[in-house]
């Protein structure tokens, strides 16, 4: 149904540079569970690890913002972007991090609202108020 | 520069319906100062005040999310729609609402994660894993 | 399948809130149907209101634009940022309300003639002509 | 300012392919104007040529919609597609072609409706009702 | 399942404008098969001769670009558009030239690495460098 | 005007992190200009270094496509995300890396004809063809 195969884990055990991957995200995330993401990458190990260790810096650690907040941003931009696949699995994760029903109600209120005003505003053309403007 | 005009206060004064709603954001936002957004909705003053209300009923009073965090996923949804003046207004009331550098400095980074962990999911066509999925 | 859950005709009549705006859909649009946009949005009832209230306003009663038109630009904004359930409700409503197969054809011809000129206007960058500027 | 050069009438002159259709739309257009679109477009006479063949076979002669819908339409399009250039220009098009103040007002509060619908939908992920299913 | 009804083979054959085109996808493309885009736009038969003879114009016949080449610029944008159907009709016809799995993951690569960049850019609001710009 | 500052030269020596990557992109460009995007991400050295780490690993090196596909490509993901920046610099990395005037017309026929069919498709919700599915 993708338009790549979906690396399994016999194929992972054999190719050390996804194995390495999968280890790590199963470690990290402590879960033997690897989603369809990480085995359609994997047919490109380099890729595979690169995009790991980009989420793994961005996404967990010493944070400066909460482990839900940081998911419903990435709601926010994959309904934006219109991927599928990607506001199923960051609205699970979410959910997973402790989302309240009441913090998704109001996520999906600024993002209706927020799509509202942009579509609005680029209607308009609006010239940017010089108040919102950096001095530089 | 833009495609309507901009409302200005001495017009505002002559019109109840654009008064009322002026007032209003005024009083609720504690400054006199109303941006260029209001002043072009202004033209058609049901959707003024109809906006009005949804942005007052979503984004003040009783929230579920922190006000910061709110002006985040605002300035996340009109990135990925590609509103300069929204990215503005609201890059500037995130950081009028004490949005600190590192929080912004992530934020742009998980935007920029989502965006590409969007685009590959897109590319590959992949399917929910089931565990991502509501039952029903 | 959704990331939220649908929200049944008994659980509606158990939330006044939920069943207040249900039966205001039913009694605007004369049919006893209520399709999953509503459903999912019950879930917040607030939202749903807030939204049902939005789409009266500027849908129905005395409007300046045809509701035929109305529906064909809600079919072009949909398709344009790719929502497959909005596509086929508004296509199915444009229908219903009297849209005819050459009318549908000569809507999906502007969509793809516009889409085609929006990505060409960017790909070169051109500034806008000074005679399309409003005078402020 | 642009990615190309603006082909400037001295130029369309000296280049047969590129006057032919300058000469063209100032014909069906009945106006000496020529917007920058065009003169982008004249780097590469074949799409130049392509793209106004298409344009005047979609949108002008015996339409099947008025020409105020037609242009409504493409603003619409080309909003949510976010191009600053088609929104001017085509607005501009729209009120020369007799849109009123009123429906501009009433198509901006439809693109803005939509997009927060889409949004809203897409967050929700939301399956499609099977009465808006074509039979086939 | 779609918004438009399939023409199938018996269909074509009843009606000459389609036919014509459908012969002559046949004999461009050497194979028998018709895809479902082609099925769907003969509804409209002016739309359907007109969007055939633009890709036979850019994608066939003499080319500046390699056809693996103009196959993955297509793949890219229609994976930033979000068009299922699209990315997978693209991959396939990339394959059928001769696009390599290391082209594919190389290809896959810069688009998430572009949308990536595409939205740091924009939230942050960069002005473009003067070392950018053509000069005119 | 941007919602960052743009770190200059003399504030990137004062900063061992952004010195680091601003010394690796001149030499590995071979240039002493380091052009905005550089500048704006800066401010967050850990972003900084982790996006020209990716940028460098996918653009630069032994690759499997040619130079300026590579920078095609990057021109057509940046035009359908509306990314104005983007398009302007990599159009000019694009002609330095010796993309023609020719090419250049085909890549924005190809950005414009996918577009326009990518609209079309999304319009009316076309299935995928069995013979575009990946077995699995």
């Amino acid at each position: 149904m993708a338009t790549v195969r979906l690396v399994s884990d016999a194929e992972a055990e054999a190719n050390p540079a996804v194995k390495a991957v999968f280890d790590d995200i199963r470690a990290t995330r402590r879960t033997d569970f690897i989603n369809n993401f990480w085995r359609g990458l994997a047919n490109d190990p380099l890729t595979l690890r690169r995009t790991w260790e980009s989420l793994k810096a961005v996404m967990t650690g010493d944070t400066a913002l909460d482990p839900v907040v940081q998911e419903m941003i990435y709601i926010a931009v994959s309904t934006a972007n219109g991927c599928t696949y990607c506001v199923h699995s960051h609205t699970a994760a979410a959910r997973a991090k402790g989302m309240t029903d009441a913090q998704h109600a109001e996520l999906m209120a600024i993002i209706g609202l927020a799509a509202q005003t942009n579509h609005l505003v680029t209607a308009m053309q609006l010239p940017v108020d010089a108040a919102f403007l950096v001095e530089d």
